[in-house]
């Protein structure tokens, strides 16, 4: 049985405008190996409504589970919950439970819940909230589409708080060689191994270091004798990595 | 009239499998920045050809110009430019304009032009060359798709071959306030300013630096004079910044 499937979407104008590098989608990538789900696609796209909608309704129709990250804020520039709303057909408005959770952090510190704060417990119909232990304002899930900040250490909580809830498979093995071989020379016996070993899957990655050619080899898979056997036959391929 | 738009397709298993982080798309969005040219989306898939091949024949008609980064050198796991081929319809073999410049290359060097290498010099019919001054290997520009290499140092000297190419907008300015104060206390005042400067764009990313919160707010626009404004606006709204 192959592992479940995810994408991720990114709501990010400061990254596609090169102001800022992702850091979320590493962090979910990592995550998400460990648990045995299958991150296959991840878009990122700018503040703007049509085209956050195309991209959830797309994503979800084609991935078991979909993760967003950023928009869910207080200010003007936050459409992602009403965006999600529109993308399932759902009335979105204030919540009281994600109120009363925001109330309750807000009371205990003094704070006055002003209207901008009441928007981030704007919440489609029908969600289950994500819980924040860094910063209150909930997350939320509708169908299979995980709503979270774009903050990384509030991103990193709600994805703690998602992923034991959701149904994984068998965690994905891998095991690198870095061979100081132009990928030119690698290739024949690379593909070689490919062929003996057909259950795993091998990657080569270039670089460039101080001037000299190099490459990654992974080898990936589920069976960790399998990789370790592989592991072995790349060194002796490569004698001199 | 509005600048042209972009998408980015980073062919990446080592991206998704959460081993490498992206180097590429962020200095793509810079350089496009310059130039005028909107990037509106990126997409990370995985070394599997339908979804290379479903990804860039979307973007090729949703967007103006689509640049990808990966998956075109010389191991069994570089299949993009078949991809791009099957993509567009169009026939793939060595090319004898590119297996000229390999076979210069590795003349010069005294290296066998062996058949991992020629494959390098597979290029789809019809498709322009993108000169590659660091490692030799050529991209190459189907209609509006130009394909280049995952290797940072040759994908920035690819973006540097095609981007005078192309044809450019007006470039995008833009200018930043850090402002230490929660994002839900920034809210109200920043939505005000965002109506007086309804030709600009306004945005708000928060952060969390030592416990504190605050946002990053960036006003985006074409007229800098316009920016200069409101950023004065901005910093008489909030004092403390």
């Amino acid at each position: 049985m192959s592992n479940p499937t995810a994408a991720m979407l990114v709501i990010g104008d400061e990254i596609l405008s090169g102001r800022t590098r992702d850091a979320n989608m590493h962090h979910l990538a990592q995550e998400l190996v460990k648990v045995g789900i299958d991150l296959k696609e991840v878009r990122v796209v700018s503040d703007d409504a049509p085209a956050i909608v195309a991209a959830v309704r797309a994503l979800s129709e084609g991935f078991d589970q979909v993760f967003t990250s950023g928009g869910i804020g207080p200010t003007h520039d936050d459409i992602t919950a009403d965006c999600i709303a529109e993308a399932f057909g759902r009335n979105i408005d204030v919540r009281d439970d994600a109120r009363a959770l925001l109330a309750k952090a807000y009371g205990a510190r003094g704070v006055e819940l002003t209207e901008a704060r009441l928007r981030m417990a704007r919440i489609p119909d029908g969600a289950a909230l994500i819980d924040n232990p860094v910063s209150t304002a909930p997350g939320f899930t509708v169908e299979n589409v995980h709503v979270m900040a774009g903050v990384p250490s509030v991103f990193q909580a709600m994805v703690a708080s998602v992923l034991p809830q959701l149904t994984g498979g068998t965690p994905l093995l891998s095991q690198a060689l870095r061979v100081m071989r132009p990928e030119s020379e690698i290739a024949g016996p690379l593909r070689d191994l490919a062929g003996v070993y057909d259950d795993l899957s091998f990657g080569s990655y270039p670089f460039q270091a101080n001037g000299v050619y190099g490459a990654q080899l992974v080898v990936r898979g589920t069976d960790g004798a399998r990789i370790d056997a592989a592991m072995i036959a790349l060194q002796e391929a490569f004698p001199d990595a």
